[in-house]
């Protein structure tokens, strides 16, 4: 799965390229340069890259994805990266999982690992990404592997299903990059077959454990907020109206002032097409009514804002769907951050 | 014209049926509580406004247009409305403008007013509103008027024109209010009435004016950004996209830091569904082009940030529409005040 965004960096047009026969052998990652709009040197220096990686392994360049990480706009020094290449080959273990969690961190604070155990297969996955989390996949590159066997079609079905309801769903700060990339490889090796539903449960689950490890580490948050839209007539509205509150920067900032403001929350639901009656919605905050049948309900002073974890319950009274969208509240540190990124 | 936001104030509610008639005889606002989601109770309170504001003049409640702004889910105490709407009918003065317009404002830093010359007539119009801005029309509220004679219909689409290319292109934060409202009265005073296309060209000019005004007094913002995207297939993809880079705060976090990181630029541009070449974009960053067919070219450090007002240019090569979007830039004021608006 590769971001939407139309502005696709270099790796990703190599990448798309790759999984079209849905067999990947390597996936080699950097940082330090998102090699995005970088022109047909750009494109250049990824293929270099990958050939270096089929040479060290005995592979074909056609079987190796690359995924890119950094600034926009900014060429990658390609020796810099080939020498990388030969330092991470000599350097590869079946042991050495930490070891790559850890070397893709660019601004992350921790690295970020998981493991879903199956019936005598596992699936195991690690990613990168602290922000520009959004809307479709995150500023993320994420691989997961399978012992399982499981022929590329389901994978490829598994991967989506498990996307659309985890790293989908995360809107940090509604920022789409240029170069998010979640693979997964099935080696087979376990020799066993799970139904398709055992694998894409264990796959979603293994996604969402990622997601919520990118939603907790997003740079400068100081809150995880769960926006979960009830009784909906579509899944594609509750995700429509969850989405539009993870947008609000008055409703994120309010948050993070531990000020329990649901009027930002009805602003944000009263722009998306959504069906629902307009004076009958229902608001939670920390599982406190502050709104029933649009109007004020219990005190908001009652809401406690000051826990990491912040619920918002919303109940369109619409039909029988939910969704929950992620995000994270808008601070002082967020602004810090991303105000001086490339200086 | 009124907030599209489909969650609606009372005084929204009420002023959609006032101007059906096409006759708008008062306009009265109040700060201090936006009478939004407050039930039955609420609009009752909007109507008993217009009453007093109708028995104290002498003219029908049905032409008056009641304006409401503050916390949303705050009930407004009636009385205090009412003795409001008595010291302020009994202030009225033809020469009472400013204080009208210094009246209205909340946390605005300065009053808002416009005068635009006619040929023997004149528009004038006051806004108050600094943040909240976007994404049709804006958190504000708006009166303008004219000794011009204009019939109700054509006043009504020369409000519609003027509204599409000033306020409805300001996107100060993404955040769309539930009480926008901007009046437009003619009194036909002056006895002279103006061609339709001089009289909507008056009254955009006002409205432009105005929605500059509003734009260097959004909160907390260190920059005012103008987003002009050149040769687009449409205007609505001109508007489509720049109001994507307007809406990116990695981009308004950047320019707030002063880094002309043109990569966020591109990385919005490729969210939209706007005809464009993803590999033939030109970016320009205050008159610097900084990227030229989707790569680099001026070096960005030629670019300065540090004047208040930026200008991005992004010619998209794929017809001859084009369109501004306004925006500001992503401080730690405006993170600050808007953490602790309600407490």
């Amino acid at each position: 799965m590769f971001t939407s965004n139309r502005c696709k960096a270099n790796p990703i047009l190599w990448s798309q390229e790759v999984v079209k026969d849905g067999t990947v052998r390597a996936v080699v990652l950097n940082s330090g340069g998102a090699n995005c709009y970088t022109g047909a040197e750009g494109f250049q220096t990824t293929h270099a890259v990958a050939e270096q990686v089929a040479n060290n392994l005995g592979i074909g360049a056609v079987d190796v994805v690359v995924c890119s990480t950094g600034l926009i706009g900014l060429a990658n020094p390609r020796q810099n990266l080939l020498d990388g290449v030969d330092a991470a080959t000599a350097a590869l273990s079946a042991a050495g999982g930490s070891d790559a969690a850890a070397a893709i961190m660019t601004t992350d604070s921790v690295s970020k690992q998981v493991v879903v155990e199956g019936a005598g297969w596992s699936v195991g996955g690690m990613a990168k990404g602290a922000g520009m989390l959004a809307p479709q996949l995150a500023t993320m590159l994420v691989v997961l592997t399978t012992d399982a066997v499981v022929p590329a079609a389901d994978l490829d079905a598994a991967l989506r299903a498990a996307t659309r309801v985890s790293f989908d769903r995360l809107d940090s700060d509604g920022c789409m990059s240029t170069n998010d990339t979640v693979t997964v490889m099935a080696s087979g090796a376990s020799g066993i077959t799970p139904s398709l539903p055992d694998f894409t449960e264990a796959l979603t689950q293994a996604c969402t454990d990622l997601a919520m490890q990118l939603l907790r580490d997003a740079e400068g948050a100081d809150h995880e907020i769960a926006i979960t839209v009830l009784n909906a007539a579509t899944e594609d509205d509750a995700v429509a109206v969850g989405r539009s509150v993870a947008r609000s920067n008055l409703f994120k900032a309010a948050v993070f002032g531990n000020d329990p403001n649901w009027g930002r929350v009805l602003a944000s639901i009263g722009t998306t097409d959504a069906a629902f009656d307009p004076a009958d919605l229902d608001v939670a905050m920390n599982g406190v009514w502050v709104c029933k049948q649009s109007t004020p309900h219990a005190d908001p002073a009652t809401v406690d804002l000051k826990p990491r974890e912040v619920s918002v319950t919303i109940d369109l009274k619409a039909g029988s769907e939910r969704a929950t969208v992620w995000t994270n509240d808008l601070t002082h540190a967020y602004v810090h951050e991303n105000s001086a990124y490339s200086s």
